[in-house]
């Protein structure tokens, strides 16, 4: 029988109705024959309330007792869900974390999974059982105990089901159709896609575009799940959505597929670093430790045996930073003339997987900022990514003229 | 190490800081050297706000779901127990039914506890935890699934927990400050009873004075455990509350130790049914098919191969009793001259172990109710109880007067 996984998430499951509205989607899948696995979050709100209590009892709470106390939200919408279903007459039956198993490592309230375990719900499904609803976010640790995957950790789980039973697809049910080319609440202009590559979904996702969780592509990437972005709130057909897949499977691709920003970035400069080895090691080991999440890198060139080491990170971590370099300079295990911050940048980025065989889009990005006047403060690229900061109050502007520009309103 | 369970029901752990009260309760114990297994309830309105989404999704619902998603709001209490213990330097952890385990059958949403391991939990007391807080009103099936108890299901869980475990006493607190002599709503002379017999606990909790639930009270007797039931909205010393115990554990008890009442009762006649014999079994046969508490049974003398058959159930189920009697009637599988239903009456109870050893009680009860110029309608007696119904509009003056007539605001 062929296998679906389907996975709605708290906006999708946040009251009685909307999991009427769930499970009939659920039902249109079995009806056209698909054996189906469907994972759910808690109802949208609850699991703030119970991480709320929890914070409220205890503040350097024990991860264990939290995953115990969190993972219970999950519970009850698989329970309702399961009855539901059941009221529409498709063979359907929960299955909480420990149950399935769900394997996870004893990293409580961040849990990796180890081992998802298909012995029990094959047999369900051999014995003619249509859904198992499995409860998301949660597994069991070595010791027995109730673990939580962390923030994201349902759509984690849903691509985990997929590998693991072999889906044919991973559909992510969510309160946005699907994976857009921008913004658009900043572009109008913006297009939904109809497939993306996983590749580009990573940089999309870890560039602020929060549809699916960085770490649920990634592990679709590697076990090559198909995966289908798609709204819960429309009627939904067979090619609804976004599909995330493998590059291969787009066979013409734009270059550019996708303009993502991030408002809140700050550069931050070391005028005058002593230029020697192990310098940069230094620094960033240095705001690692602060817990500083640094993003873009860049060092200038060097003249009399001194460098200007400039990076970014969200503005809310600026002082942090600060505090950190300027104690290593206190300690005499860093030297530089001055630490200069800028707090009023934002990050625009272009992606796509077609600039890896076509020359030419950095300079086009940059001819297009400076037409709009746009001055460029920092640049870094990979492979499938150019990115740049920019004064904030033209963050708009520039997305606008890069969607424009690369002509992402227009499907390829 | 002596062992102590305590249990907080719903209304004792319905917000953080009624935790942090009892959690200080549980602390007490720790300081006088006592392991403690504490047993909680989820906070006060969640199982209903549960029951009331199941219900809604689905009328007929599968009780294994039911379970699956009524059990989580003990699952939360537990955690967030364990947290403000831990805050507390208590070492402390939750256990949820299937990680103790509790085994019951597979009688899903009033399953019966067949085996508590102690194994686990002894294995951590010996490692130097303090306090287990376990999630009552659950188990584990032999199927690996999620039951319930049923109402009242986590006094059960602390008595069994308590007979497993070997434990010192049960405390059960909760929202009133122990077993009263009777309703203190009706008759303020009422006076708390410091010890009360299981058997007289057992006859009170069938008659509607609801501090525990008569299935915890059942099996205490059978396993000994003491049973203290106490307030948690008090100070206590370890004097406090009700002790519910063996009854050679009571010195001198008085005669009577309580005078209980139940508002809601019907009594119903079947007038000059042909008595032959099995005509009790067919009548009460019928009425157990159509789910009728029967509770009195008072059958009168025959007269020319004719008696009147009488019996009490609550009012609301009146209805259910004609209907299911006249249903057999006109089928000629029964044969009477008249149904009479009178739905305003009450019945009034005295209780004490003391009765078996004294006789003249059932006289002296009578002679005060006929001394008020209150009728009796019926009579029936145990071993240990005197119970009759009377017009509904003399309950509290019955009560009172027999109150004061066997002298239960004087301790013995």
């Amino acid at each position: 029988m062929p296998l679906l996984v389907m996975k709605f998430g708290g906006t999708s499951v946040a009251n009685l109705d909307r999991i009427r509205r769930a499970a009939k989607r659920v039902g249109v899948e079995v009806a056209k024959g698909y054996d189906v696995i469907v994972i759910v979050s808690a109802m949208s709100g609850k699991t703030n309330e119970l991480v709320g209590w929890v914070g409220e009892t205890s503040p350097l709470y024990d991860a264990r007792e939290y995953d115990a106390v969190v993972s219970s939200g999950e519970n009850v919408t698989a329970g309702l869900m399961a009855l539901t279903l059941q009221e529409m007459d498709v063979p359907a039956r929960s299955w909480q974390g420990w149950q399935v198993p769900l394997k996870t490592n004893s990293a409580h309230s961040q849990a990796r999974i180890e081992e998802i375990g298909t012995e029990n719900i094959n047999q369900k499904f051999g014995e003619g059982m249509k859904v198992a609803v499995v409860a998301g976010f949660q597994g069991i640790s070595p010791e027995g105990r109730i673990t939580t995957l962390g923030r994201g950790g349902s759509d984690t789980t849903a691509v985990a089901f997929a590998a693991a039973f072999g889906a044919e697809r991973c559909d992510i049910y969510t309160d946005v159709d699907g994976v857009y080319t921008t913004d658009p609440r900043i572009c109008e202009k913006a297009r939904k896609l109809d497939k993306i590559a996983f590749e580009e979904m990573l940089e999309l996702a870890s560039l602020g575009a929060k549809v699916l969780q960085t770490r649920s592509v990634e592990l679709a990437m590697r076990y090559k799940v198909k995966l289908r972005v798609l709204s819960s709130f429309e009627e939904q057909s067979d090619e609804a959505g976004t599909l995330v897949c493998d590059e291969e499977e787009i066979m013409e691709s734009n270059v550019v597929n996708g303009v993502a920003y991030s408002r809140d970035e700050a550069k931050l400069t070391c005028l005058s670093v002593a230029d020697r080895p192990g310098i940069a090691a230094t620094i960033f080991g240095c705001l690692s430790d602060a817990g500083v999440n640094v993003d873009m890198i860049v060092q200038n060139i060097s003249e009399d045996g001194r460098t200007d080491m400039t990076f970014s990170c969200p503005t809310d971590q600026v002082q942090r930073a600060e505090l950190a370099l300027n104690a290593y300079k206190e300690k005499g295990e860093l030297n530089f003339a001055e630490l200069v911050a800028d707090t009023g940048v934002a990050k625009i980025s272009v992606v796509g997987i077609g600039m890896r065989s076509q020359s030419g889009v950095a300079a086009k990005m940059f001819k297009v900022l400076s037409d709009e006047g746009i001055n460029i403060k920092v640049i870094t690229t990979s492979e499938i990514k150019i990115s740049v900061l920019v004064d904030r109050k033209y963050m708009e502007l520039a997305v606008q003229a890069l969607h424009d520009a690369f002509e992402l309103d227009k499907a390829s």
